[in-house]
């Protein structure tokens, strides 16, 4: 065992692309990954999944998961959502939210009245000409716009094509309100530190397994 | 007569804000800006109408104008997709079009077949995820992006409230692509260059009147 692994106490996973690959029905597991999350467990390495999933709730996410066989828990999922959720309470921000559907409920126990921000994710078929404008609208309608987003990535894969992700809408939001949107989720540093939190363990104490990069 | 302005020999005319004010019924002109334009044509001045005008065909436009009193012709009018047909037929560019609706006869006569670009214009409701999503998988698989965009604008304003203008698409766009939008209208320098050329006068002989900024 190398050097570096034996100072190892915790792991930070990416999901999709490390522990499955996504597809037509919610995704498949890649081979032996399952096995290897069993193992890790086992070692008494602390785990923590680490996603810019904002098409589901955590529980649903998790739900998908257990379903291909893994053995995780609501518990050991880092995800922008909820990470979002902490800094709204914690600065008094009430979000205007423009997500997908499935990702709201992360969001029920926060208040909406009166928006004083806006939180944007991967809103998917919710990225619609009216809702964009409504965003837009709420955020240029703000003494200083506070334009929060779950994640900046340019475009991922589907069965049906690529699709533009989440960061793109961000960019178009940042120019027409000349703002800087907060990157809730990978890559930022913040994200990752709050995850490496909730395991208990030091940045030099983990390991942090990526794939390939696949896309700008 | 101050001495510059005896050496004016053309006018370039913003025209929504100068000649008329957008709103509910296509809009309402402004107090004298019919006779104003009238009486710059009966004092032997060359006119032309500058406008990033990209939701109605030239015709369209004018006719509009025609209606609210104004003697203008087509042939007097400089705008986006005429200056854009005008690069795609000198670079041999098939478009692939992401515009308004009633802008796309002013592209009758372009080859659009096998696309090796995207013209991007103020689509408005055009503006959905699965049409932003297939001018992006165009763009994407090109081996040197090609993005036109008619404008830049943030924003507008309608009757029913602010609207996303281009340049907020056409950044989008640019970010997922990771490639640079060639703005063809206003503030573009060779737009104008192309109206003065229109216009057969120089730069120095031209007056250019603009209404005072209202968005940023």
């Amino acid at each position: 065992m190398a050097g570096w692994a034996r100072a190892v106490r915790g792991l930070l996973l990416d999901v999709s692309g490390v522990l499955y690959d996504s597809g037509a029905d919610g995704g498949v597991p890649i081979a032996g990954s399952a096995e290897a999350v069993r193992r890790i467990k086992a070692s008494g390495l602390k785990l923590r999944l680490c996603t810019n999933e904002t098409q589901a709730t955590r529980e649903n996410f998790v739900k998908k998961l257990q379903g291909m066989g893994f053995d995780v828990s609501v518990s050991e999922v880092t995800a922008p959502a909820p990470a979002a959720c902490h800094i709204l309470k914690e600065r008094g921000l009430r979000p205007h939210l423009l997500v997908h559907d499935d990702l709201v409920p992360e969001f029920a126990e926060i208040d909406k009245t009166n928006p004083n921000c806006v939180v944007l994710g991967d809103a998917a078929e919710n990225f619609t000409y009216a809702n964009l404008n409504e965003a837009f609208r709420v955020l240029i309608g703000m003494e200083k716009p506070v334009l929060i987003s779950l994640g900046r990535g340019r475009y991922y894969k589907e069965t049906d094509g690529l699709k533009l992700d989440v960061g793109a809408y961000m960019k178009a939001l940042e120019y027409a309100c000349d703002v800087q949107a907060e990157v809730v989720g990978k890559p930022s540093k913040r994200f990752f530190e709050s995850a490496l939190a909730e395991m208990g363990v030091l940045a030099e104490q983990t390991f942090r397994r990526k794939p390939p990069r696949r896309e700008a």
